[in-house]
């Protein structure tokens, strides 16, 4: 049956977002692509995540999210990285509570990064229940201005003691392969 | 790819489990059946869920769950359910602290549950992120006398407040088909 919220990313030979260079940052890389595209079609690769309901988010923190955060497909928006994680099975083994600790309490991981919003749209892909070789498949959306802040927010994510779990990490830069805003909108 | 946490349930004329009997608690029916089997093969209908990390024990929650509780599978265990569960959208929408408030500060799910351990033991697959038409499948095993016990976890979880978000559920009772326990281990 569908899955309403299961969403495709595909590199390959073509699509909406044109490559402008993929390295790993940790664990194996993917094979290197020319286009990514955000739809189920031939590729080298083809990585799956559903938009799902909040893990850690608490009511007053998705209160102060939503109030700064704007959505994809900005036309503005021309910029986009994609970003699959795994993180160890350390964490995936912690309690919720322990994790929220580490997330929230001493990585900062949602009050750190409401600075970067609305400049940098995001979306969350859970995929670990899946199956998928990732447990996470983060998209970001900003415009080319922006991308010295995009680089912030990444620097300042690593550093956390949330990032000591990921394993395998690789960064996709990418850039509309036409003038406007690509999205993603489902 | 395979996924190592997913477990199918199939619903049909063949299986280990004998289904005693089958009732929809809240909302549409499944088909009746006459077995059901803990792999994917044909039948009248296939449920599918991974066995993935805990989304509201906490630490010492969890120390205790892991003290009382005894695995799937002992030979005693002849008797089980299955039961498929789905929340309403309202609950999916809720913050992670209100879902946990609702779960165990109001509902008491998981020290309430302390006393059915170890004679019931469980596991809790995860369906929702896959698409599937219920969230979770939740999966009993206990030996007969003890069905009276499961009757009255039965009873108490349908009291609490968490499962007013309950709009779908199914509940089959099942007899091992041989005279030891079947169990569903992968």
């Amino acid at each position: 049956m569908g899955n309403p919220q299961l969403v495709h990313f595909t590199g390959g030979e073509t699509g909406p977002w044109r490559v402008l260079r993929m390295r790993a940052i940790a664990g194996p890389p993917l094979t290197d692509v020319a286009y990514v595209s955000t739809s189920e079609t031939q590729g080298a690769w083809t990585l799956r995540g559903v938009v799902s309901h909040v893990r850690y988010v608490e009511r007053a923190e998705g209160a102060a999210l939503r109030e700064r955060q704007e959505g994809l497909g900005r036309p503005a928006a021309t910029r986009a990285a994609l970003i699959p994680i795994k993180k160890a099975d350390a964490w995936w083994d912690l309690a919720q509570d322990e994790r929220r600790a580490i997330f929230e309490e001493r990585s900062r991981h949602i009050a750190s990064t409401l600075r970067f919003l609305p400049a940098i749209a995001r979306r969350l892909h859970h995929a670990r229940d899946l199956g998928e070789p990732f447990d996470f498949l983060t998209w970001f959306e900003f415009a080319p201005e922006h991308e010295a802040l995009f680089d912030e927010l990444l620097h300042m994510l690593r550093a956390t003691e949330e990032w000591r779990y990921v394993t395998r990490e690789i960064e996709i830069h990418l850039a509309s392969a036409d003038s406007g805003g690509a999205g993603i909108e489902r």
